[in-house]
C-alpha cells in the first residue's frame, strides 16, 4: 500500500509544480524542472541534511518517468490538467501525511533524536512546496496566513514518533500518522483553517 | 565564552529573519521556518560543503530550541520585538565575526588550504542572510551597495588563518579575528562604508 | 585540450552572472558570488546529489581565482566588460556542452545509471543558470519560452551515453558530444529555437 501512495504523493506535488508552471508560461522542460522540483525538493534536501546515499529518487528511477510524463502531458494537454485540479486535493493531503512520515521515519532509522526527526519531517513535507514557490518567484506560500499545511506535517511526524516512543509497530503508527496529517489538511483547506496568530497588520513595513 | 557568543550568533540571526519576515506578514511557522533558515542556512551550506556530518544544527539541538522558541515570543509580541531592532547590530556583528572565524576554523579542521577555508568563512558568515533575502522574495542585500558585510567575513577569516600560518595559538587568534570582523562590521554600519566601487550608473539595463 | 574547455566554460558562465549582477547594480562582493554562484552552482549539486567530496571547485582552486580575477576587472572597467557580451555566446555554448557531458560523465564513474547520468548531465549544464536567476530575483529564464538550453545539454549527455553503450572511447565520444550540444546551443541562439510548445495563452492565469 505504501508504494501506491508514494507515488500518488510524488504525482500530486508534480501535478502541483507543474500547474504553477503553466500559469506562469513554463515550456515543457520548465514544467519538467518545476515539477521535478516540487516533487523531489524535500526528500532531496533531507537526504543531504541526513548524508544518505543514493538519493530516493536516483534509488527509484522509475519516479523520475512518472515527473517526466505528467510534465510531458501537460505541456501538450494544459486545458485538461488545469481541469484536474480541484482533485489535487487529495492526493496532495494524503503526500503531504505520506511525505512527513517517511521523512521522519528516516531521521529514526539513521539515529537522529526524536526532535530532529520531527524537523525532518516537517522539511520532507513542506519544502517541495517551498522550492516551487522561490523557482516562481513568489514569497513561499506557507510562510504567509495560508491553510495549515507545516503544523498539518508536524502532526505527522509526532503521531509516528509518539508510536515510535511506545513502541508500537510501524506497520500501525504510520498509518495512524498520516491519516491524523492528511485528515488535518483536508479539514485545513476546506474549512480555511490558518495558524491562529495574524501579524500583517501588527508591525509597520520598513 | 564561544558558546556564549555562538548562541548569541544564532539568536541575532534568526531575529533578524524573524523580524524581516514580521514586515512581510509571515505567520508563526513562516518566522519559524525564516529564522532557522537564516540563522543555520550558512553553517548548513558550510557543512554539505565540507560533507561533515551531523550538521551543526543536528549535533546541538538546543540551538534549535533557541529558534523555535524566538518565533514563538515574535509571533506573539511583535511589536516589542520589533522595538529590539535598533539594538540588534551588536549580535549581528559578533555574530558574523564568530560565524565567519567558526567556519574558517571548521575547514581548516578537515585539511583545507586557507583559499577554501576562508571561502568557507564568508560562506558560513553571510550566507545567512542571502538566504533569507531570497525567501523573502528580494535581491540579497550583501549583493547590491549596503555596508560592508562579506568584507567583515573575509576579515576575520583572514586574520583567524594568518594566525594558523604564524603557529598562534587558537585561542589568541581566534578571539582577535572575531573582534576584527565584528568591529569592522560595526564600524560599516555606523559610519555607512561601502564598497569603494559604485557600478549602478554604469551599465545600461538590457 | 580538456582542461583548455573547462576553463573557458568556468570563465563564460562567471562572466554570464556577472554582466546579469552589473545591470543589476551589484558591488564587486556580489558580483563575485553571483560569478561564482552560476559558474560553479551545477557542478556543485551534481556533487552533492552524488555525494562526491571534494567539490570540483575545492578540488581545483585555480578555478576560484579565475572567478576573483573576473569580477574584480568588471568590476573596475564594467563598460568594456559590457562589451564582450556578444562574444559570450561561443564559450557559453562550450560551456554547456562540456558541462553536460562531464556531469553525465562524473555520475557514470560513479556507477549511475544512464537515466541519472543524463539528469546530472543537464543539472551540471543548466543549474548555474538556474540558480543565477533566483539571486537576481527572476524567474529562471531556461524554463520560460527561450532558446533552447536543457535540450542541449540534454543532447550532449545522450550523445556521450549512447557512446559509452557501444563501448566507444570516451575520447572520442566526449568531444562529439559536446560538439553536438555547442552546435544546438549555437544553432538555437542564432536562429531562436525554442521547444515547439507555447503554452502562454493556454491556461488562464488563477
Amino acid at each position: 500500500m505504501i508504494p501506491t501512495i508514494e507515488l500518488a504523493a510524488v504525482a500530486a506535488s508534480a501535478l502541483y509544480g507543474i500547474l504553477r508552471g503553466l500559469r506562469d508560461g513554463f515550456d515543457i522542460v520548465g514544467l519538467l524542472c518545476v515539477g521535478a522540483a516540487t516533487a523531489f525538493g524535500g526528500g532531496t534536501l533531507r537526504d543531504l541534511f541526513l548524508d544518505r546515499t543514493p538519493l530516493f529518487w536516483v534509488e527509484h528511477e522509475y519516479l523520475l518517468w512518472v515527473v517526466f510524463g505528467l510534465a510531458a502531458v501537460s505541456a501538450v494537454t494544459p486545458r485538461m490538467v488545469a481541469r484536474i485540479e480541484p482533485y489535487l486535493i487529495w492526493p496532495d493531503a494524503l503526500g503531504l501525511g505520506l511525505f512527513s512520515v517517511a521523512g521522519a521515519a528516516v531521521a529514526v532509522n539513521e539515529g537522529m533524536s526524536p526532535l530532529i526527526a520531527a524537523v525532518m519531517g516537517v522539511i520532507t513535507g513542506t519544502f517541495g512546496s517551498v522550492i516551487c514557490d522561490v523557482i516562481c518567484n513568489e514569497t513561499p506560500n506557507i510562510f504567509r496566513t495560508s491553510p495549515l499545511c507545516a503544523t498539518c506535517a508536524l502532526l505527522g511526524a509526532i503521531v509516528y514518533l509518539t508510536g515510535e516512543s511506545l513502541a508500537i509497530p510501524a506497520t500501525i503508527s504510520q498509518p495512524l500518522a498520516i491519516t491524523a496529517a492528511a485528515t488535518l489538511r483536508l479539514l485545513a483547506v476546506w474549512r480555511k483553517w490558518i495558524v491562529p496568530v495574524r501579524l500583517l497588520e501588527s508591525v509597520e513595513p520598513a
